[in-house]
């Protein structure tokens, strides 16, 4: 088994996705690069820019005040990677010949797409080795470089005429697909194209999504001597023999109307060789520190690198200012929306990791503060209210109790701030950035919420993460997060401390007491999700038949929302993600109690469960969920893997991994490791980068070795299989 | 002062809602029926059909499963009380002349709409008297009769060319309109119409809705020897003298193709007096049993007067199978729907005096009934849900929290059928309908509800009255009703009463079960109206700049659901409709919490707390909310009165009156009163019909007598004022 690369033969809508390259800024998802030699259905043909989005109205059919009125939409763009060919004038497809081989393959250690075919023409037998080669750069992100390469198989010379273009479709609309995905118009966009040539070989064109007004320039770069023709393609005839003859084609992309620099002439006229040669030396700088070496399961070893590669290409490695959308730059799916995804599924691998990546995702929610603090005052609320879903930072949702409501978000933001200052103790972003998003959302929570005279600091009318149930009083995760969050800000700010962020005395105390006597419902070890989950019908869901899930598409709220049923982890993300509240048997308890209610609808929902399962014990439960997570994309199991990858559960996986099985936490004192190795595995090695020290572990069925971290004090108990890292 | 007429001189669009005349099936609101002599800003001039609709496309931001698709919409058709006038052909318009006097005027006694303008001619001071007459036959719901009479004034004789056909324009849309308020294209309707000639003196024209394809037919007559124009206008010249002169339109509304039958060619070949003098009788004959006498308050005799005779007009007294809409016929509010207002709010008055309207109303939803069970169904639910808001009988409504999850409309149905049953003992309606009725929605709600261990019976995720509160758990109201509806059923009906409804000594045990368990968040005598209402922060109005009123439109959902504010009249509500139920004390304790928190921003509100005030004998409250009631669109009290009128006002009014101020109540045992006379009033007198005998009730600040109903018993209590009818 390859355990580096994803391999296929046939082009299908989901291997689209999973062979999608991208850096973070941009994303190109295209099988079929030389449309006459398509096999198969079609597939989507689109590039994806990260940032770049238009507007569209939304419709309600009865709007209230307050309701968003514009949508932002990811634009898809044509893939500018279509290739037509004519073999001494006869065109090289389907007709005239036969494929007689064709393979993909996605290699995760050189960060590089490829795509060979082998091609009989009829009648004569010429036999065309093709091979299409893609990267989009890592080292330098607005460019994405294609290379297509030819050689003659059983002939000696002919003449290979190559007319190169944009594709003409970008996404693909499968019959009967979910209407709630978002249909935009990209003929409308493509239109809007302007045309430029900037010198013989490069030409620039600008693309204007028509109702945002953005810009998205573009420059393109071949680096044999054809020439540009009218309709604004470009053609070329080259030799081809024994010996393979190669064509690059590179592309910058940048948001705005953009210029030509000498440095983005330098970076667009490399060579093919010279772009993959440094996107190699850096996925082996990205994996010295990010790999998870497992022995005994060839299956977790390739699904989890599959999923730490997918958190990289989603977020990249440069400086912009985009978040991470929901599906990467994979796929259309929630319109390239960034959602609470992010700071809970998708971070822990970058603060455990790469701390310099999680901190550009909190610099993301910095810069949009000023758009939460405007919707906090929209909904006539102090602090400020980060979207739900966005782009740019303002709200995109059309139904709000499943997005405003999910009030959450906030203290999901600052978990991610507590987490990776705990981790990094990144003292200048906690001192300029930290503090401001802590003491923000902190005063949402406070004018949100209200002291009740029997129950103490509620949160009525709010949507916790399980969407199948919406607009309830003290959902159970928000109020641990936000007592997370409200302790955490009392107990290592003074208010002194936050003068810079207005905090009075009084304000500090009103923290202080909301975290006191936040509200919960329990019943023994029994947390209520919200006041009145429990009092619900319990829905039986062994009496719903497979088809009808998952159950959004088939229920209507009310039923959902009416009944004890869960779309994903709710009160157990809680308990997973604030180990240090929760007692072994609660989770146990709880976890009997809502995993049978639980139907995993949501990508969102397994990990977890396996990680809950890992901390009491359940090993069985444990690694089943941790399997489901890691193979969510490469065996489809949502259904829905065309319309992109899910990057939570990417981020799942790892989290399952380190939280779950490695039993990895983490509080201002120290580290803690509670590993437990899965039956067949013989080992597994992986890293963690703690205070600045990089820690290497391995594990073995009976041995425990932890190597770096001079300065701080490991302790490794053999016999309970404990670590201990403290600083 | 007048007080059997609502008299003006100019134009406004709340003016043309108020003197809107309609039937229950046809309504027409028209105040400018000569375009060319308008006064002041542009009015409505319309037709509505009651049960012509049309479908509109709901656009969803984020569609969920079982959504209505589609909107029924009343379909404003352009009115036929169109004229155009030349005397010797020089136009009559207000640029060839000047009108020295207009006058409107409604007789509610007569039923009859008059518009008299005199004209004066520049240069050759000739005036003309022009006089509009318009009935809706309450006789003959199809028909509408308009006359236009003229007689010269201050000259012997000259030549009027008459034109005479449809206006161009519907519906006035001013800047700003409510966008909640549907628009409809009318142009695109009248486009559909087909003319055809019948008789030389009648003209056939079939208007057919665009979507739903309904069809519309009409047929009009003019009483003059005119001619018809290729453009659908009708001409005519008439020798104008000292001597008036009369031209007489009739029109003819059908729904379906329709034909000309001699019974309708008779109907609408009579002249307009023949239809007047009917229209009289009829009206002599309603308010025979319908008027209440005041001496002592002219503004409340009038405005309760034009309550009782919007409510007959909004729903005629024809045997149709239509209902009775949010606004009558007097406008496009609400898009023509009819709601739980008519149960609730408008039947009360019909079941005291006209008890055969009243059965009618239930017929209504009981012919429903196969949507409603399919609409249940739908939700995965037993028995039958009404729709929230409907013209055909299925859900119109766009927004689930407001309307689905509003399912006290069962309970609402079943408590007019309760009520109509104690008044009238109508046993055929019973056995054969109300059974059903009560079984079907008594069904629904055990399937919505279920029983917790720790609460009794409980009822989640449901909204009751009050808008500004949706979603929540045991919404008190709708506990109360649904309480009542149970119990009554399970009390009246043995088990196997019930087994053509298919009703199982299981399933009645049940309904018994959960009546008897029922759950009320109670603390004392305050009765929370959800279970986590008193939890929340209390809403200072006093704080809200008046300007922000109502609230729904200034404030997101999310604030109005998470506070304690109410839209209107909610546990209170159950209060008033329940008084067996409830203790003076409780009512008190109840007002004294709630009306403070209540905007009133629903004109359903002020009635309910009048009711209220006067049962703890807060006489000051009780008369503050019975004017502010019963003005509610003479005053255009809540600004919307130009939409249409507000029938669950008028409705208001007359409970107010009749429950608040008499202090009636009915039981299965008799009706009791308790009235109190306001300050100023030295008596009143209104009639009751109670097991078909009609009552008269006089009331004097010293003196209550009452006649009639020789076979009751009837005891009057002198000294607490308080009298007993028992059958």
């Amino acid at each position: 088994m390859r355990l580096w690369t994803i391999d296929a033969t046939q082009p299908t809508r989901e291997l689209a996705s999973q062979l999608t390259v991208s850096n973070g800024l941009i994303g190109i998802k295209d099988l079929t690069e030389i449309p006459q030699l398509q096999t198969g259905t079609a597939t989507d043909t689109v590039v994806y820019v990260n940032g770049f989005y238009d507007y569209e109205q939304i419709q309600y059919g009865e709007a209230q005040f307050g309701f968003p009125q514009v949508n932002q939409t990811m634009v898809p763009l044509p893939a500018p990677t279509c290739f037509e060919l004519w073999l001494d004038d006869q065109p090289v497809d389907l007709k005239h010949g036969q494929l007689l081989d064709q393979h993909y393959q996605l290699s995760m250690k050189n960060g590089t797409f490829e795509h060979r075919l082998l091609w009989e023409e009829r009648g004569t037998g010429r036999q065309l080795q093709l091979t299409l080669r893609r990267v989009t750069s890592l080292q330098t992100a607005a460019l994405l470089s294609q290379q297509l390469q030819v050689r003659a198989v059983n002939f000696e010379r002919g003449q290979l005429r190559v007319l190169s273009g944009l594709h003409p479709q970008a996404t693909v609309r499968p019959a009967g697909f979910d209407p709630r995905l978002t249909e935009y118009n990209t003929a409308e966009v493509v239109a809007k194209q302007r045309l430029k040539a900037l010198t013989p070989t490069l030409q620039g064109a600008t693309f204007t999504a028509p109702y945002s007004k953005q810009q998205l320039n573009t420059i393109t770069y071949y680096d044999q001597p054809g020439r540009w023709l009218d309709s604004g393609q470009w053609q070329v005839t080259l030799p081809v023999g024994r010996q393979a003859v190669a064509l690059t084609k590179n592309v910058w992309y940048e948001l705005g109307a953009g210029q030509l620099t000498p440095k983005i002439k330098a970076a667009l006229t490399q060579s093919f060789q010279q772009i993959a040669t440094a996107q190699a030396a850096t996925l082996d700088d990205f994996w010295a520190t990010s790999d998870i070496k497992i022995k005994g399961d060839d299956d977790s070893q390739r699904a989890i690198r599959f999923s730490q590669f997918g958190l990289l290409q989603a977020l990249g490695r440069h400086s912009g200012q985009q978040g991470m959308a929901a599906k990467g730059l994979t796929g259309s799916g929630y319109s390239g929306h960034y959602f609470w995804d992010t700071e809970i599924y998708e971070a822990p691998f970058f603060y455990w990791n790469h701390p310099e990546l999680a901190r550009r995702l909190l610099m993301v929610r910095y810069r949009q503060l000023p758009h939460a603090k405007d919707y906090a005052k929209s909904l006539g609320l102090p602090g400020a209210l980060f979207p739900w879903r966005t782009i740019n930072g303002t709200e995109s949702s059309a139904y709000f109790p499943a997005s405003t409501a999910a009030i959450h978000i906030d203290a999901d933001v600052a978990y991610l701030v507590i987490r990776y200052y705990q981790i990094t103790h990144d003292e200048v972003f906690m001192h300029d950035y930290g503090r401001e998003l802590l003491v923000e959302t902190s005063r949402f929570y406070l004018g949100y919420g209200n002291f009740d005279q029997r129950k103490g600091f509620v949160l009525n009318t709010v949507t916790g993460p399980d969407e199948y149930t919406a607009l309830v009083d003290n959902n159970a995760y928000t109020n641990y997060m936000v007592r997370f969050e409200l302790r955490y800000l009392t107990q290592h700010f003074d208010w002194h401390d936050l003068r810079a962020q207005g905090v009075t005395v009084d304000e500090w105390h009103q923290f202080k007491a909301a975290a006191a006597q936040m509200y919960f419902e329990r019943h023994g070890d029994l947390i209520a999700q919200d006041d009145s989950f429990l009092s619900k019908r319990r829905l039986d869901l062994s009496t719903i038949p497979r088809r009808n899930f998952p159950l959004l598409m088939h229920y209507h709220p009310l039923i959902l929302y009416r009944l004890q049923v869960l779309k994903q982890a709710d009160l157990l993300l809680a308990m997973v993600l604030l180990p240090e509240e929760f007692t072994t048997v609660q989770v146990k308890t709880n976890y009997d109690y809502y995993e049978p209610l639980t139907t995993h609808d949501s990508s969102l929902s397994p990990a977890i469960y396996a990680i809950a399962a890992a901390r009491f014990g359940e090993r069985k439960g444990a690694i089943k969920f941790f399997k489901r997570t890691i193979n969510t994309d490469l065996q489809n199991l949502q259904g829905n893997t065309a319309d992109g990858l899910h990057l939570a559960a990417m981020g799942g996986s790892w989290i399952t991994f380190a939280w779950g099985l490695m039993g990895l936490t983490v509080d201002d004192h120290g580290v803690q490791l509670h590993p437990v190795l899965p039956q067949g595995w013989t080992s597994c090695q992986f890293k963690l980068r703690y205070r600045a020290v990089v820690y290497t572990i391995k594990v073995t069925p009976d041995q425990l070795t932890i190597t770096g971290g001079q300065p701080a004090k490991i302790t490794v108990n053999q016999a309970t299989r404990h670590i201990s890292i403290q600083p």
